[in-house]
């Protein structure tokens, strides 16, 4: 594990990004503002005129800060941001937040769903932080009257069509994604999606429906069993799991409940790539494969699904053509797609024919002044390193040599990777655990004991690093010192998750697979174990926590419930 | 507490029947059968065509036994059951029991809907009974085809409409009630209720609307004021009971969540009669009044809900005549009505202007062979005492004297009650504990040391009692020996609770009111914890048992869940 995976990034970042772009702010400055606990820090970005945001003597008007959306990226921000500095607003649909890395455990009712959701007025409330909530959707965001357009999600019963304006200095746009349906005709209508907890709570009721359905009397084996053919579209980490948990509700709560039905049950995953969890190790891919295939849920590699009438799935492959099969219910996990609110406002500031907003690496979205995004609506077109390769150089050399020692590269590492994240990535990539490494490769073995290196080497040392770039989600694993963002909190989100503790995939019956840090790959039941353990810690709040850990015993003791409500 | 109270009844009543009414049958035989241990005594009623369903020496070819329903009754009487003797159906639009109860617990989040259910499938496995259940409504009894028309209620996905039809030899209706309007104009659209789940589900969501509407930017103070009138009309157990949790959820949650609105929250409780809580002690329902006075709770008496528009609730009362109030959300617990199924089956069987079937006192629908009623869709037209005066005394006067002694009376008096349930409910009302108090009274105090009785003395002692004919429910507790009830199993109801265990108000603030067995009333803070208590131990099942004890510690340690879901 390299000696930068796990050190205090924000706070090390933020004072490494004003040395080496801004060598004019005072460092020190820098420090004490962040040495002071949960402050603020109001760093002046490139941008220049935020400036005037400094707490001056006369206690001027707080700024507005508006927040869209209360997913991970909202929720994280609002959690690290100082509320009693700004007059904060925050406006979403739901006014809850909900750890939705356990929505497929909910849709057969291992967790419950209240017990993955805290009300984001609790979360607030616990900081004593006095901000506005609002449970109404954005439907427009107006860059240059600085004010966006929302509608009220719960019905018009007062005067008006319950739509109103909010102003900001600053907007925070944290809206996520929406499902991806590639326009394949019939999804939207046919399909059940793993998005929401609504959704879950829906293909609850379904799964449930569909058993009791093929218990109704005059129906046919043939009925049956595309009633009971359950459908997984996407072989995704969330697909695979709500397929074994489909499986191991199946065979441990349902053949006792309906064991006239039991051997009409299909579980069916369909993935247009050769091999389901392709993000993973392949080892856990042959590993997912493999059980799957001793439970007898069919896993269809390299189709894709072209349409979805109400009784039948059409699927192509480009050896067998297209094959239509008949099924009772079909989930659709292929993809994520951009919402039609983050599309308009896309429109207007010219980011057309992208699927998210671009940021710069400060997350302030291109050409607008005081809108950030973060989260799954947002990604960042990262600096190249080697556009700056030669201030760089110049800022590590302390002493003015023309050369960089091992030891004024590793002052200024940190600084680097945290001003240029595709540094990390790429060394990762290339399972380097050293700086060493890289400049070891670039130079080859010529002076192997002094290990240093002029400006060509340096260049020569990175000029592959840039190929990363392309890849970084708007998150603060990779980035959150934009003006708005307290500098000494932690950012605990789903990608944080699955970078620092590892990435999960279970798979039933008490199995799961994963990554862990240092590129460790586990399987089978005692990972499973590890599963829970991550997973009931990264829970927001003591009450989730103990929810989810009841209801893990509670269907240890009593099995799932089958109440269709 | 008289000596009956708490005898093993049904067997005893069963038998007694038999001696009394049927004296031919062999009371050995049985005894023989009831003493068998939960098998079902096959008995021929007084319709004596059922003989044939005794078993023969061929093992005939089993019964069909069509149960509609899964709520209270049904469920009971499944339990009772003795389903291996039968082919028995279990038809409901629920796959579940609710334990009906807590139902306004779960409005306010106190306790979870899936704490309070329990799937019927689960139910039945438990006594590994092989019985079928059809998740469908029936909505057309055919009785001179011995069928049920039902549609299932799960989507027409397969072929058909989702009709079907099921024959029976013996059908169970145990459909309950429905709302009931009164055709109050409006009510249906306007109004929640709080008879099904589902109904307290959508009061839960309700109420978080609206305080997250209420917290909505440009709304003025009238629509707050509005937006936040909780209106409960019916001041009944349930409306009480709603109204308490309601000010709970207020006073120890939202306030906190929602400080800026707190101050506009109205509840109010509209009631037609002089008091809320009526049918309850005179003391229960001041203290009751007098609690929601100090609460801030509006209590309108003697007003009675003529129309209900989107926004506006018009009441009428004899002196104020004609008031409207706007309000945000209206609850309507104000009376149960018949199913239009029972309706229609009233139609064909000319049970016209009825609100529930009526049946003989052994649950047959009068003029339907073979056709059971029970729970509250039915009532049991009681046969009165004195008709059948002379037979019971006869039968009563062992030694033929003329004149009974208080040993031959003691001797025959459970037979007794459980032919005529009004003796007991007589001596109930006049706080009788003894038959020595009731030929008392009739026979002064004459000749008090013999206590011999003649006819005309018998007959005077008894004269009054058919005057509580009226009001019988049909549930086991006054009769439970229908050829298909087990005679030797309990009957646990929502009736069974209120009679043996008392009938609960609780008022919120941890505070309750009960009648308890004796007559006794008990208010305050300790009658809320034998509340905890009682209903604790009536949970069917060890699951929901765990599941509400745990809600309610989750409540006192974290409070109550405001996510919107």
């Amino acid at each position: 594990m390299g000696f930068f995976f796990f050190a205090s990034r924000a706070a090390a970042r933020f004072l490494g990004e004003a040395r080496i772009i801004h060598p004019g702010v005072s460092t020190a400055a820098l420090l004490v503002a962040a040495a002071s606990g949960g402050g603020l820090v109001a760093y002046a970005d490139s941008a220049g005129e935020n400036a005037s945001s400094e707490p001056s003597q006369e206690a001027p008007r707080k700024k507005k800060v508006v927040v869209l959306g209360t997913g991970w990226a909202g929720t994280s921000f609002l959690k690290d941001l100082d509320c009693s500095k700004y007059e904060v607003k925050v406006i979403s649909p739901r006014n809850y937040f909900a750890f939705t890395p356990l929505l497929p455990s909910v849709t057969c009712g291992t967790v419950e769903a209240r017990s993955i959701v805290e009300p984001i007025r609790k979360m607030l409330d616990k900081k004593r932080k006095d901000v506005a909530f609002y449970e109404a959707e954005c439907f427009k965001i107006d860059a240059s009257k600085k004010a966006v357009h929302c509608r009220s999600a719960v019905g018009t019963n007062f005067d008006g069509n319950g739509d109103f304006m909010v102003d900001y200095d600053y907007l925070v746009v944290a809206l996520g994604a929406t499902v991806n349906t590639f326009n394949t005709p019939g999804v939207m209508e046919n399909c059940y999606f793993l998005k929401e907890v609504e959704d879950a709570q829906k293909i609850r009721r379904n799964v449930i429906d569909c058993f009791e359905k093929a218990s109704l009397p005059n129906i046919s084996e043939e009925e049956k069993r595309k009633i009971l053919h359950f459908v997984i579209i996407g072989g995704g980490p969330t697909g695979v799991e709500f397929a074994a948990e489909m499986h191991d509700f199946l065979v441990e709560d349902l053949v006792k409940l309906y064991p006239a039905i039991q051997d009409f049950v299909k579980i069916t995953i369909i993935q247009s790539g050769e091999h389901i969890l392709n993000m993973f190790d392949q080892r856990i891919a042959t590993f997912a494969e493999m059980k799957f295939q001793r439970d007898g849920i069919e896993v269809n590699t390299g189709f894709r699904v072209v349409k979805v009438s109400d009784d039948l799935i059409t699927m192509k492959s480009k050896s067998l053509g297209e094959v239509s099969v008949p099924y009772g219910m079909a989930v659709w996990s292929a993809g994520i797609g951009t919402r039609p609110v983050i599309m308009d406002f896309m429109q207007q500031i010219g980011q057309t024919n992208r699927r998210v907003l671009a940021t710069n690496e400060w997350l302030r979205v291109h050409e607008c002044d005081n809108i950030y995004a973060i989260g799954d609506c947002a990604s960042i077109t990262q600096r190249k390193i080697m556009d700056d390769i030669s201030t760089v150089f110049k800022m590590a050399d302390k002493d003015n040599s023309g050369t960089l020692t091992l030891k004024e590269i590793n002052d200024v590492l940190e600084d680097i990777c945290i001003r240029y994240p595709q540094v990390e990535l790429y060394m990762k990539s290339m399972h380097m655990l050293d700086i060493r490494d890289l400049i070891k490769d670039a130079i080859g073995d010529s002076h192997k004991e002094s290990m240093v290196v002029n400006i060509e080497e340096f260049k020569k040392a990175l000029s592959h690093v840039d190929s990363q770039v392309k890849s970084i989600p708007a998150t603060a694993q990779h980035n959150k010192d934009t003006i708005l963002l307290n500098v000494l909190t932690r950012w605990t989100n789903a990608k944080n998750i699955q970078k620092h503790l590892g990435q999960f995939a279970p798979l039933g019956g008490e199995q799961a697979a994963a990554e862990l840090p240092g590129d460790w790959v586990s399987m089978g039941h005692s990972t499973q174990w590890l599963w829970y353990s991550v997973y009931a810690s990264k829970q927001v709040s003591w009450r989730t926590r103990m929810l989810v850990v009841s209801d893990w015993t509670r269907r240890f003791i009593f099995g799932r419930d089958s109440s269709r409500i």
